[in-house]
C-alpha cells in the first residue's frame, strides 16, 4: 500500500527457521535419546542409524561418549553432579541439532530419570523420543566388550552404573529395544522404520 | 580370499564421517568466528550470510547468544571465567557441527584472545576461520540498539565489553570486516564470497 523509500533495506534480519532447513535436508529434525546400561548397545545402535540414513542422503548425527565426553564435556566427570550437567549439556546440544534439522541420535547411558525428564520437557511434544535400550545387567556384564564391568567389579572404577551407582530405568519410554533378543541391525531398522512412521523421514 | 562366513556380520560400526555427510551437503564444513564488540554488527552478517547460504541449499547454521546463552550456557554469567568457559563451550559444538558439514557461524563478542586461540587449537587448518567485525567503539555505542551502553556507562551494567571489561582485538585474524564503512549486505557477501575462494562452498 505504501510506497517503499528505503532502497537501503534489502532483506529483513531474520534467522534462517528449522522448517527452512528441513526443507533443505528433505526430512525433519528429531531427537532420538538413547538410554541404558554400558554395553547395552546404545552406540551401536545409533550408529548404524546413522549409517542408515546416511545412506539415503539424510542428515543424522550421533552424540556419544566419543565425540563430547572428550570435547564439550571434558571437564565434567561421573559424579551424580556431573552426570547431570552432562545430560544437560547432551540435551541442549540436541537442541541446537534438531532446530538445524537433524535426525540426532544420542548414546549416553543417562541413568537418572530425572535429568532425562528434563531434557525431555525443554523440547516440543514429538521432538524427543526416549528409546529405552533394554538388555540385562548380566547380558551386558558377559559381553563386556571393554572390561569395564570387570574393572568396576575389581572396585577400580568408583560410580559405574549398574555395579556401585543406580540406573533408573524410563517409565514410559517411546521405544523399548531388546538387544538381548534382538541384534543391533534389527533395533537400527526398527528405529528407522518409526521415523517413518511418523514422517520423521520420508519411506525409503 | 577367504570365504565369508559369518553371514550375521552384515555391516560394520564405523560412524559415519565428515566426509561422508559434506558429500550430502554438497559443500564443506567449517566454523567462521565472528567476534567484535557489541553492536558490531556480528550477528547481523552472521545471519544475512546464513540465509545466503540456505537460499543455495546450502547447510548453514549461527551459534549466537539467542540459542546458546538461553540454553547450553544459561548456568554461565559474565565474569571472566564464565565467559572463558562460555567460549569453550561454543568452540566445541562449533566442532561438532563442522564434524556435521555446516557451514557453521559464531557471533560472540569473545573478548578474550587466549580464548579464541584455545579455540583455534582444537580445530585443523583451514577449518577455523577468525572474522574480525571492527567497528569503533564511538560507533557501536551511537548504534546501541538495545540500549546496552547507555546502561553500562550508567553502571546498571557490571562488566560491559568495551566501557568497563576489555577487548583484546585479534592480531592475525583472517579476515576483518569494518562495518564502519561497509555495510552488513557487504559484509555478509564478502564472507560467502570467501567461502568460495577457499573452496568450501561451490560458486553460485
Amino acid at each position: 500500500m505504501t510506497q517503499q523509500k528505503a532502497t537501503n533495506i534489502v532483506w529483513h534480519a531474520g534467522h534462517v527457521t528449522r522448517a527452512d532447513r528441513e526443507k533443505i535436508h528433505g526430512h525433519k529434525g528429531v531427537l532420538l535419546w538413547l538410554t541404558g546400561l554400558s554395553a547395552s548397545g546404545k552406540s551401536t545402535i545409533a550408529i548404524r542409524v546413522e549409517q542408515i540414513l546416511t545412506e539415503r542422503g539424510h542428515f543424522a548425527y550421533v552424540l556419544d561418549g566419543d565425540n563430547v565426553r572428550h570435547g564439550l564435556n571434558s571437564n565434567l566427570g561421573f559424579s551424580p553432579e556431573d552426570r547431570t550437567e552432562n545430560i544437560r549439556r547432551v540435551g541442549e546440544v540436541g537442541r541446537l541439532f534438531v532446530d538445524a534439522g537433524a535426525v540426532v541420535l544420542t548414546a549416553f547411558i543417562s541413568p537418572y530419570r530425572a535429568d532425562r525428564d528434563k531434557v525431555r520437557a525443554r523440547f516440543d511434544a514429538g521432538d524427543f523420543i526416549e528409546v529405552y535400550v533394554n538388555a540385562p545387567l548380566e547380558v551386558c556384564e558377559q559381553r563386556d566388550p571393554k572390561g569395564l564391568y570387570k574393572k568396576a567389579r575389581e572396585g577400580k572404577i568408583p560410580e559405574f552404573t549398574g555395579i556401585s551407582a543406580p540406573y533408573e530405568a524410563p517409565e514410559k519410554p517411546e521405544i523399548v529395544l531388546d538387544t538381548a533378543a534382538e541384534d543391533a541391525e534389527a533395533c537400527a531398522r526398527r528405529l528407522v522404520a518409526i521415523l517413518e512412521e511418523r514422517g520423521v523421514v520420508p519411506r525409503a
